[in-house]
């Protein structure tokens, strides 16, 4: 293992990974050092360029905020999330199809009554969101848990009723930059690239003996939803936000100002929670 | 640009890129988002596996010191390092052969007379080292820099005589482990790999109107020459360290204890300094 080249440097890196028990790992790395070293020639990767590589990779690492890793963001925008979730999270014909990442979320979530209003205290257009969680066949699951992402990290917690049925307020959603004032928004830039995302929400859907669902509902007529910054769109999950004029809302209160309503149902595939 | 799945994602990304006018930027992420896609493709990579390699990679950027940044030593354990400068730093035949990445070092270099010992306060046996920086027809060339590494990312700064020759002394080198402690140090040992390199010198050397060499002297009989944890040994640069009994030194001191001496020749190509 003296004098390695460019192209005899790949096998000697597989031959010292290959003493790992672990069969998975071992799998991982070969695939890995293979297209990183393919990468480096096939671009001829100088050491100008490789050292700059490396204070970005770096500046990532630091980068982020604890309810956002700034390599998870990295990830997103290179489509690699798209791409994990498509080829592992595929949901049978007729299931809600999956459109996010399960992330634990960094606080326990807020358990909140069927009806609460989200939005409180904050400006904008309310939405009323309602549906049921359900199979394939059109059977409630009564009880489920919906979780709703909600700004900074946080999550607020419904339990379905006994129909299956769930029903909250919250701000109508807009659409939003990612994170970009960091070494991504820095790569977007040198790209060309914009860091919008259309208007959506985010919700974890489970229940006993269903696959868990993560899933982003987005709002048609929103103009990124045909260059969302991470690549997430999904015609499926595309819905009609139902502008109403102000009046009664279906929490059954007045509201003095025009409102939107979305009716959205969930539909779980049975299957371990994992 | 809706629907994406794990097929269609990587055209997706690549035509995003492609706004960009930085040819070369282009050129470096479509071959970038292929292999990395190719990669996650052809490993079947899973939503658990891929959350766990951005979380390594975000510790991996959170770890290191100022003088070892952990993504660099993570290029080296996965021989990236080696293959670039492989690829781009062939120095003519008869040259000294270069060994490391230029590192601009944390600090100015500290500047020595010639002869000075480097070793000072240090315990352990001592080396002397000699010898001439000259061109491939054996010119010398006088007055050149050379540059040691030191310990802890300092380092000593020399200039040859109008001969071109330099003398020092230091501690005979020993072999010795990359940090090991942090994430890379978990993914060696995941791997089964050992952190050691073996003993060597590392130097800078550089004189208006020749290539700037960054190099590493191994020392002969090191048990790590043939497993250096960076894949980094070339035949050219190994050395003999003369062990030398108690008595006279090269720099006129009186020794009570056995010494080592070195002769080693750098040999600069002509050309640009970078």
């Amino acid at each position: 293992m003296r004098n390695l080249d460019e192209m005899t440097i790949t096998q000697a890196v597989l031959a010292n990974n290959s003493g790992t028990t672990d069969a998975r790992l071992c799998a991982v790395m070969t695939s890995l050092v293979q297209h990183l070293h393919a990468f480096a020639r096939d671009i001829k990767l100088t050491e100008n360029e490789w050292s700059r590589g490396i204070d970005f990779l770096s500046r990532v690492g630091k980068a982020g905020s604890t309810d956002q890793q700034e390599f998870a963001l990295l990830s997103h925008v290179l489509g690699l999330s798209t791409l994990v979730l498509a080829q592992n999270d595929k949901k049978p014909v007729g299931c809600t199809e999956a459109a996010a990442f399960h992330v634990l979320p960094e606080h326990a979530p807020i358990v909140h009554d069927l009806g609460a209003d989200l939005s409180a205290e904050l400006d904008g257009p309310k939405g009323y969101v309602r549906g049921a969680i359900r199979d394939v066949k059109g059977n409630p699951i009564p009880y489920a848990s919906l979780e709703v992402s909600l700004a900074g990290g946080a999550s607020a917690l419904f339990q379905a009723d006994e129909r299956g049925q769930y029903h909250f307020s919250t701000l109508l959603p807009d659409n939003q930059r990612i994170p970009h004032d960091g070494p991504v928004g820095q790569m977007l830039t040198a790209l060309n690239r914009h860091a919008w995302r259309p208007a959506h929400l985010e919700f974890t859907v489970s229940a006993a003996g269903y696959q868990r669902l993560t899933t982003q509902v987005f709002r048609e007529g929103d103009p990124y939803l045909d260059s969302d910054a991470v690549f997430g769109v999904r015609s499926s999950l595309i819905t009609e936000w139902e502008p109403q004029a102000a009046g009664m809302t279906p929490a059954g209160t007045l509201s003095r100002e025009p409102f939107y309503t979305l009716a959205f149902d969930f539909v779980l595939a049975k299957g371990p929670v994992i």
